[in-house]
């Protein structure tokens, strides 16, 4: 696996953690801020920000769709991904932008690594292979106890449906992929006030706007 | 690249080729013939034997979809093979029943491979991770000139549309994956009749059924 490949036009800023962590709104109060700052801001979310994303993202997400093989639904995650990088994700840097995106491939490592049935290292292969190997220059991690963000559990999606004990583990997966990449990553505790979380990410952001 | 995955129990039988070389013509017949000799026989094709692969088929050949990546479109083929493999061919092949598939990881290595933005390699690793490696005991290549094979152009799905260089591509591609693994291949014209395809087909295929 190679070390990646980072965009040396714009800055790519990516949100992870699970469910009810705030990765909406701390994703839209760092656009805006940016924004004031003069940055052209690209805001974006995986899965489905694409035209095929939206038909992938109805069927990876809707209970109707039944039981997938867990290789379908871990394909038809890294095409919406392939699709996102290479139309919307990698123009905007070309740019000069800064992208925000809500997702990427920690959600794939986090939730398909939870699962266990597939060989976490094999389905990371197919997602640096879907995205060229695009990383992002900072990965936010909103840490947050899954009994906290998922909410009721009829109305939950079929990922969210998951045991409690799923979405431990992929917390436990999200902060272990930060532990091992401390340069490119800063985790926040999501119970933190909403204004405390994003003066943390303005500070670790600070230095990278000023080295563009 | 491991060499391949064979089932122990059923028969797995797979017919490859271009557009228009009888390929679901050959495969009908085959499947009559097999059940009159008293073989459980299951008759597929990819992509799109799946409720999901359903999807995928149309989003990858309707040409309103228009401009995929091409990681995008490699991934959405192994999704759908990926489904087909768990949820069709392998139930099938456990219960001991021949299966006989219009289409498999082939068409991905011809037809990605035609297209030459892709490395081929990489391809074919996302294609056998997809399916587990399962390989057919054997392929039926009907080969044709791209010619002879193509409708009129205004009637073409989003890959017939492609360039006659495209599918010149294409057919060798076919040839040179059989060139490779003949113990595993049979090449036929398609240009001959009918019936001369089908008893050369039963041919090659009765020391695998007496073996069974």
């Amino acid at each position: 696996m190679s070390a990646g490949v980072f965009s040396e036009h714009g800055l790519f800023v990516c949100f992870e953690g699970g469910e009810g962590a705030g990765k909406s709104t701390q994703s839209r109060l760092l656009r805006d801020w940016l924004v004031e700052r003069g940055q052209t801001v690209l805001l974006t979310f995986e899965p489905g920000d694409t035209g095929v994303g939206k038909e992938l993202r109805r069927i990876v997400l809707d209970p109707a769709t039944g039981e997938l093989s867990d290789r379908t639904e871990a394909l038809l995650y890294a095409a919406d991904k392939a699709e996102h990088v290479d139309h919307v994700v990698l123009p905007a840097l070309d740019r000069g932008e800064v992208v925000i995106t809500d997702r990427y491939v920690d959600s794939t490592l986090a939730y398909q690594g939870a699962g266990r049935t597939l060989d976490v290292a094999e389905v990371e292969a197919v997602a640096r292979w879907a995205t060229g190997d695009l990383r992002p220059h900072l990965t936010v991690v909103l840490d947050l106890a899954p009994e906290a963000g998922l909410g009721r559990f009829d109305e939950r999606d079929r990922i969210e449906g998951q045991s409690l004990e799923f979405h431990q583990r992929v917390r436990q997966g999200f902060l272990d992929l930060a532990a091992a990449d401390p340069d490119h990553y800063v985790v926040l505790d999501a119970r933190a006030p909403i204004d405390v979380i994003s003066t943390a990410i303005r500070a670790r952001l600070e230095p990278l706007l000023e080295h563009r």
